[in-house]
């Protein structure tokens, strides 16, 4: 690929980071993952790169090899779902298991859960409290259970509106770079009828990536045509040209998705 | 994890599939996937269990890698995404690579491109015919680019209309064993309240697989509980359990989601 990071990695370090996604009932069908499309886009602003996500089951062995995998590839990984209370909820053994560490109760979880339930706090609920040895907490605006932090790895909560409140806790926490800028094209054209005029785009313009995206709607094809890049004049450019080729082709584009 | 094939597996083989998502619009937070579940509830149509998916980047290397170790792991791979006409659809070229086969131009795909197209065929929409040698086609009853099969290898569409046109057509096509069942009990309660009575329903009978997914409306929190299992039978007691332990507990539960 031509990726939007050629141009700057020969000046800085790129950020990267993957997504374990755990849980039986996105693998299932039952349940839409919204995780994976709100952390990009917060990573993003953090100037970090998600590179890859991956979906497994709640199986110990596939939760730890998905950690194991993805922290020897990139800077940060992070977890979502499977830290509850049931007995389903079996992220933090998996992955204890998989670092090699004991699971403990971590005291200030203990403290926050025993507000939280008052004289109602039981063995169950301070399942919640558990944590690999050493890890620290991310707290939990919405419904006190915090997430936790381990280094690099972020164990989060797999319910969305959870998720991104501790999302919204690391904001501006995590070492990144500069983020990647993206514009869109929006035409009523076929991507194959200009898909030459793409590619050359893309080459002309150093770090800047082209995607193609068509739609079809009510009866017509169209396409929207997104470019990324961390050079914000650079990108200009490019979304100046790729309007110029397609308005001389005799096609109706409009700047941003259609 | 209280495998749901755990009592299936002693007599009977138990198909497994992964899917491979592929597209930096994914990884962007631009697109959100909407293919992972369909997929899931039509593998189990034909009796094969989603095990895995992994989302990559358009990038050779990382398209090529997740392929094969999916191959490695599962008895079919689907894959989704960069099989349309430009740039960056790399999809057959990077799985042509890892699997060590030249790409080809198919004649069937020729012929209804061609048909499709008419006189406006180009080279840009011949590269929707191309495939790795070796390649059977998988029909498109939407847009005419077909997918393409490869033994136990699906590459499919990324828009999700076409992904579902395409697997309509592989419907009963593939050996598979005996679907997962699914019951749903929903209930108005605290998961953390029910958590031990969840995992004795799960303990006491074999082969089913209870999940938790707690939901928090109007400002109160209930749960729905996901029974499954490929065993009618052992699931319709277990489900019968469930309510009648919650009901003993003075929660009021009833059957299907709320």
């Amino acid at each position: 690929m031509v990726d939007v990071d050629a141009r700057a990695s020969e000046q800085e370090k790129i950020w990267t980071a993957a997504l374990v996604i755990i849980g039986d009932e996105i693998l299932s069908g039952r349940t839409q993952d919204a995780n994976l499309a709100y952390l990009a886009r917060w990573l993003n602003i953090q100037g970090i790169r998600l590179k890859e996500a991956r979906v497994v089951a709640d199986d110990t062995a596939a939760i730890g090899e998905a950690v194991n995998a993805c922290l020897a590839a990139h800077d940060y990984v992070f977890t979502t779902g499977g830290i509850g209370p049931t007995h389903d909820d079996i992220t933090v053994d998996a992955i204890a298991a998989a670092l090699g560490v004991p699971v403990v109760h971590h005291p200030d979880a203990v403290a926050i859960l025993t507000r939280y339930y008052g004289d109602k706090v039981t063995e169950a609920r301070l399942r919640m409290a558990r944590v690999p040895e050493g890890a620290e907490l991310v707290p939990n605006p919405e419904t006190g259970a915090p997430g936790i932090r381990l280094g690099r790895l972020f164990i989060l909560a797999g319910v969305p509106k959870i998720t991104q409140g501790m999302l919204r806790g690391l904001d501006g926490q995590l070492a990144g770079g500069r983020p990647v800028l993206s514009r869109a094209v929006g035409a009523w054209a076929q991507e194959s009828a200009v898909a030459d005029l793409l590619a050359k785009v893309q080459a002309d313009h150093d770090g800047v990536q082209v995607g193609s995206y068509p739609f079809w709607r009510e009866g017509k094809g169209g396409a929207n045509f997104v470019l990324r890049s961390v050079d914000e004049a650079q990108l200009g450019l490019a979304v100046e040209a790729l309007k110029t080729a397609l308005t001389a082709k005799g096609i109706d584009a409009q700047e941003g998705e259609i």
